[in-house]
């Protein structure tokens, strides 16, 4: 059942955030192998892979609440990176940034889109 | 031109909060009357009315950035109801609420479903 | 394997929770069944269970981080109640919510020391 | 030396705060008796008491950090009420929380602001 | 109207941050020119513009905000050159930034400080 | 008596951080003296000095709360150092770094785990 969580989390972190997920997850990997195996089951296998929302809806979800922490530019960039994945626009992604100035400031918003016009500065470089 | 803004933030916050919304913007005119009024311009007015996104979109977006917050009890309550308003499902909202575990903590999820369900008995009562 | 982390789960939070864990259970069960079972498998299946720290030096942990956060008084109850139920003294427990005035500020330390002081009066008010 | 701590921490607590502020001390004094002198010693006899800035651009501050946590409503209120005391203006309180809209977001600066409606109320019932 | 509001924006903006406030706007410009637009028009066309303050009160807000929020360390740089511009002394800003140890604990005030420290540095190596 | 304040937490700083404090604390000198020499008068000479709690559950409370701020790395990695040298085992950190994915949410446990990466990879290098 647990191999279950982690195979679905595997699926799910594919899914969302291609190869560049398992850098993270080999990175984690040498310090605290048992949560990058946690990771895999609860975010990824209990949450992400629950059905109810689309992924596209999950995205914007999670870019609005690491803007709104403001401390994760890491995962930020990550689930930036990710929405696109799942089927966001570039201009939906930084409407969400936008619109969380209203909640978490200025300064939020405008850190978050700022690491969007790097994420979007990189994917452009790649092609 | 700042009328419509202020007009096209009446009719936002009208969609999203029904005659609810009027209650806070009392509330705040009596003490702070330019307050509630930049309310009505910026964030309904200026950031709702934007399109590229979709209401129900943006109110997901919405309660999890008040849920990542976790210090505006009434906002998110305002939302919950606003996302429910919009489209959105009770089984959505909580969903979205759940999700937020991942990257808000335990508590703050906890207490923003605490929340819905208060939200959600009172519109049972309600019928 | 889930049932193992379930049971787990059930055995940790009556640990430190007591009789008590299991109403905010049932409330949670009312609204959100599916989180209720996930925060008895991965905070209480997952992680408390694993050894390493001592149960009295794991309550130490979180009730410094609820202190932080500041905003979610009822967890910080709970806790502070489950760090005595584990073997901490209440001048330890003061002594934890003291030192983060340090890193949270002041108020986010008289605050939880005025949560401490109300439970404290319950418990003698019980006795 | 630390008499002169203590002395300078209670002569500045009273102008800040009036008698209000020796409700709280002695609130806190049943249960964390050290604390209580810390918060006499530190804020009030090691920081306040520094000059450089005026009591009242002092109060500005802090009723701008407090609007800013989000999770101090006893604390904003106390220097709400501090604010006044030092020469503040109720109109330059309300300017001072309005501008946290920016910074903190909107939700943290509207219940600042009900707050302040708050406090204003107590303080014309009094008259 | 709101070309009022633009260009009394544009006068804060450059009154508060000089020339260097110009290259955050063009670099938000090319990601989100809405954006760039709205920051003129929100927080400096409607709220810095308002007088009731000093320049230097809203600077003093500002930083005590920035400091507090602890994740914008971009704009508290900003905001301490901005303080300096509209006539705080270097030993003001550092004394409002010592207050906010007492709310949002010393690691938000040391690393505030050593963010002045290098803009103090900065405008040190100009001259 | 400040005096022995200073001097107390002079010796609770070389106990917790070795030669490593005087660093932070002459960088801080530079800017800001009287705020270096309270940090070791407040933090270290009145909170660490206390006893009640032994140095390595002290330093657990601290990682625990300077993980769930999220914005301190520089005090977090000084901190990791410091419980590891008041006798915490590199298992025992990073178990109290993951159970803060339970309160403060995934992206602030995985963080500070890396940071304990590169504290634990300095430590190996020097040997």
């Amino acid at each position: 059942m647990n191999q279950d969580r982690f195979t679905r989390g595997q699926q799910e972190l594919a899914k969302i955030h291609g190869h560049i997920g398992e850098g993270v997850m080999a990175e984690l990997n040498t310090i605290a192998p048992d949560f990058a195996r946690l990771i895999l089951e609860f975010p990824y296998g209990d949450i992400y892979s629950r059905g109810v929302l689309s992924s596209r809806e999950r995205q914007i979800a999670t870019i609005a609440s690491l803007t709104t922490l403001g401390n994760a530019p890491k995962e930020l960039r990550a689930h930036i990176q990710g929405a696109l994945n799942v089927g966001c626009t570039r201009q939906e992604v930084v409407e969400v940034l936008m619109q969380m100035a209203v909640y978490a400031g200025f300064p939020a918003a405008v850190n978050a889109i700022l690491i969007a016009k790097e994420v979007f500065a990189e994917l452009d470089q790649r092609t």
